[in-house]
């Protein structure tokens, strides 16, 4: 069987085997047995097409006409995404958006645990933030040996986002999530994936302001 | 000068004119009169041809050598990203992530204004949330003439989403800022954008997780 993990995956395909395997998920859970690529390519907004070409990544083990087995795809799906491991997070800024991701409930399910929580506001230092004791985030690069973090989700102000960022790659992690609305500029090994809530709003604004025009 | 109301817009040259803005603002507010295209540049991570070609869409107002006027950039970048005027917003499903989006600082003050909260869970309806009484997504339909929203922000869970998109729409509103982990099958005159944390992670993850193969 050819090895996925030998290729390089479009971010785009990613995000849609994210949407199948949520969505198998759930649907293994009330034991279905087996799923066609149209039903997928219903849930990912795509076609069944699309599908059986974003899952021919995992070789052919799909029987023509029986549709793909549950279980086997979500086990390849999780072993593909890095799901088979957990990551070990820390949450820099100890605000509202940190705090809605921390606690989101696929997050910890899906093997991503909040380690540490960082702030450089001497009112949150110390204080108790979803079961954890908020550290002074100069605290960073000397925790990070013991932590073992893989993963920061920066949630800052835009003004010390890069300046943030900077120590988090200096303490040796190497993936950030990014919610500080500012394009980030790091060494290249360092891999940035960015949620902008401000952007998609003004995306929809711009387009629901020129819709007559359409 | 060439309107640049006109044409469309790539959503990825929006995303950008929206970083330009709000960039701009803050070194308006400092009082800088203008700016360079390779400033620009540096902070929305690409190339000051890629910036002249995306401000080009204005028309060209930047002298050469002198750079661009922020305060007239400032309003053509609001007048394009349909900032000049006040967007009522409904944030159904009264959660951690409607509430992160409703206090992020920039939402009111770019004229988001939140107008109305619902959700469908009894112990929450009635409730006070962020200085808004919960309603109950039952009364949105009807609500929704008087309030008369432009936007609604989705935040309720993967499964609910759709037949909750379907009620949104029948409200009569074109805008969805859709937090679930669904793609939504909707009117194609009703425009939707996604943030959706959880792939935004997994594409984080199978970087890290095949970082080693590069």
């Amino acid at each position: 069987m050819a090895r996925a993990t030998n290729r390089r995956i479009a971010d785009s395909t990613v995000r849609r085997l994210s949407l199948y395997l949520r969505y198998l998920e759930e649907v293994g859970g009330r034991g279905l047995a087996t799923i066609s690529s149209e039903t997928l390519a219903k849930l990912g907004g795509t076609t069944s097409a699309q599908v059986r070409k974003d899952l021919s990544f995992f070789g052919s083990f799909g029987k023509r006409g029986l549709g793909y087995p549950v279980p086997e795809l979500v086990s390849r799906l999780r072993e593909i995404l890095g799901l088979g491991r957990e990551w070990q997070v820390v949450i820099v800024g100890a605000g509202k958006i940190g705090s809605a991701l921390a606690q989101y409930s696929g997050f910890r399910h899906r093997g991503f645990r909040v380690v540490a929580v960082y702030d450089n506001n001497p009112a949150k230092i110390g204080t108790q933030w979803d079961g954890h004791s908020v550290r002074d985030i100069a605290q960073l690069v000397s925790d990070v040996t013991s932590l073992r973090a893989d993963i920061a989700v920066l949630a800052v102000p835009g003004a010390a986002a890069q300046e943030t960022a900077e120590v988090i790659v200096r303490a040796g992690i190497h993936g950030i999530l990014n919610f500080a609305p500012i394009q980030l500029r790091l060494p290249e090994d360092v891999i940035v994936r960015a949620v902008n809530m401000a952007a998609e709003l003004e995306v929809l604004s711009y387009a629901l302001a020129h819709r007559a025009e359409r």
